[in-house]
């Protein structure tokens, strides 16, 4: 029986929880997984820890109904993040709080506190893994901890899992991947015949980009998660520094240059590329004219999907979701369970 | 240290050695993974067995060479298949005999075999897993031993292995794929403009098609492969029956048909489907027109992919090589490496 404690509960929080409501008899009888939500903290919605365990469909209706977090009936309220994860008597920490990718914060201080204190973690926040994937994952190694985070990149698709289990035996020699939905949906409508403020206008509307849309169509969210990939599949400390790398978003695509591409049967992508050069590990962010026949290729809308050169199999593709509640909210189940068969070794 | 036996050692069996051969320290550092290959049986290259165990790296210049395996220095010589499994010692056997869809022999005899003698079975042979997956799979849990087939679908492209680990958490609702290469090549050359006849031949003068091309261009090999799934994912028993069975292979199709559908923005492919239909689980082969936005439409020539339907994550679809030496005996290797984690646990 795990005890749980989750930190952010916003739509990937709640995405999390949902799924464990649903699955709950199903993980207990295909897994012999067990487990207890024993804290959830947000920073919006008030915090609420109770040692025997919370009834995850009652606080699940309590937050849908917009009431706060700290009336929801418990054993102790109030407490911030770090408290929380101090006093939890937690095993795990699912951290899913906002993404700062110049500090990191405050998803590096939960892991760092979480780890300090004993706990597995699972995390969503492409910030940690992107600034700090290094130190945290041995500092989690050195105390005999997991730490897992197949969130941060392409959502639940299970990238990072592939990555780990099914292409274990394989060198992994480059990555190429379509990361970001929203340029990935403005460069499709763009193919489509639309002006890039109208298919920004859409994708801010369809809820894809955010008013200030430049962490997406600059390239800052597909640099963390090449990052991300390069520091965790590669080992490498490549801090994602847009200034630093080569990182170009699509601001510069004019519909001149998409209507070009696709009468010589090209298409433009938003490609975020790690590779080895000799023993250096390089990554880049930017548009590129793709061949029809590239798996990338046929990629579009919100979709997502990593293109894996290997030494063995040739090119392995995996396409699917890049975001959303449900997705998101798996790949900490997926990783949860991926803790949980670990520890049953 | 494991000791290992290898049945049939053609062009699979082959690879498989030739990648034990080249990443063996790779696998001992990265995985603590050791072995031995104590027997060596092939119907046309004769057998070896030394329980000390065999230099795969002389063995694979010895058979290169064209010498027999009865000739290679070594313990014992001779030995049939049921012989070498019944005497070798070994902890796991390695099964790439070809395939025979009608019986599924010889290669179940063998892992009937091996099974009673308390071996784990890896096995590339799509018959015995058509026709007996659930007997066999049963068998092997009943003895507490573990029985892996990632080469039967798709060679080495991990799919199955996506299928136990990554998606583990999800409730997997229909798989559609392209699951036989040569079909898809000689689609693909169709739509460039070639007749069947024309890309058939390409085909078989390449080694993708047969001389008698009637397994793969009636699509019993997807029938085969899609019974595999449907009967290890979904835990059915169905008979790869391509009478009883909804199955159309493509030489139906005519260089009108696809130049009409390419004229509609659609292209031609033969796709293996497996879906639950209330308690019954549907398989189903045959030539679909796809819509251009269709995951499976751009997976062109020889290349395989797989569109996995879940409840919660939407599409996931896997593409890469779906034949060959060494995408195919990755697969035994990853086979390998995940008895050696699960038997860690």
């Amino acid at each position: 029986m795990y005890k749980l404690a989750l930190i952010g509960f916003g739509v990937v929080g709640q995405g999390f929880a949902e799924l464990l409501r649903d699955k709950q008899s199903t993980l207990r009888e295909a897994y012999g997984l067990e487990f207890q939500v024993v804290a959830v903290c947000d920073a919006q919605r008030g915090s609420v820890l109770d040692r025997q365990g919370l009834d995850l469909r009652e606080l699940l209706a309590w937050v849908g109904e917009g009431k706060s977090l700290d009336q929801f009936p418990g054993e102790k309220h109030g407490l911030d993040a770090l408290e929380t994860i101090e006093v939890a008597g937690a095993e795990i920490l699912f951290e899913a709080t906002w993404t700062d990718i110049k500090t990191g914060e405050p998803g590096t201080s939960h892991i760092r506190k979480a780890l300090a204190q004993g706990m597995h973690v699972v995390t969503t926040n492409k910030g940690p893994m992107a600034l700090f994937a290094k130190e945290l994952l041995q500092d989690a190694e050195s105390r005999g901890l997991l730490l897992r985070y197949e969130g941060t990149v392409m959502s639940g698709t299970p990238v990072l899992n592939l990555l780990r289990h099914s292409l274990a035996g394989c060198c992994i020699e480059e990555m190429q991947g379509i990361l970001n939905g929203t340029t990935n949906y403005i460069l499709s409508q763009m193919a489509e015949g639309g002006s890039y403020e109208d298919a920004l206008k859409a994708a801010q509307q369809l809820g894809y980009a955010e008013a200030v849309p430049d962490a997406d169509v600059l390239g800052w969210d597909a640099l963390a998660k090449v990052c991300i990939l390069a520091n965790t599949v590669f080992g490498a400390a490549i801090h994602p520094d847009p200034i630093a790398l080569p990182c170009v978003g699509i601001t510069g695509i004019s519909v001149e240059d998409v209507a070009r591409a696709k009468k010589a049967g090209k298409v433009y992508k938003l490609i975020g590329r790690v590779w080895r050069e000799g023993n250096e590990v390089r990554v880049s962010v930017g548009p590129q004219e793709l061949d029809k026949e590239d798996p990338l290729a046929g990629v579009n809308g919100a979709q997502n999907a990593l293109k894996i050169s290997t030494d063995v199999l040739g090119e392995v593709t995996i396409r699917g979701f890049g975001a959303g509640k449900t997705p998101t909210g798996y790949a900490m189940l997926v990783d949860f369970l991926d803790i949980h068969q670990s520890l049953s070794r």
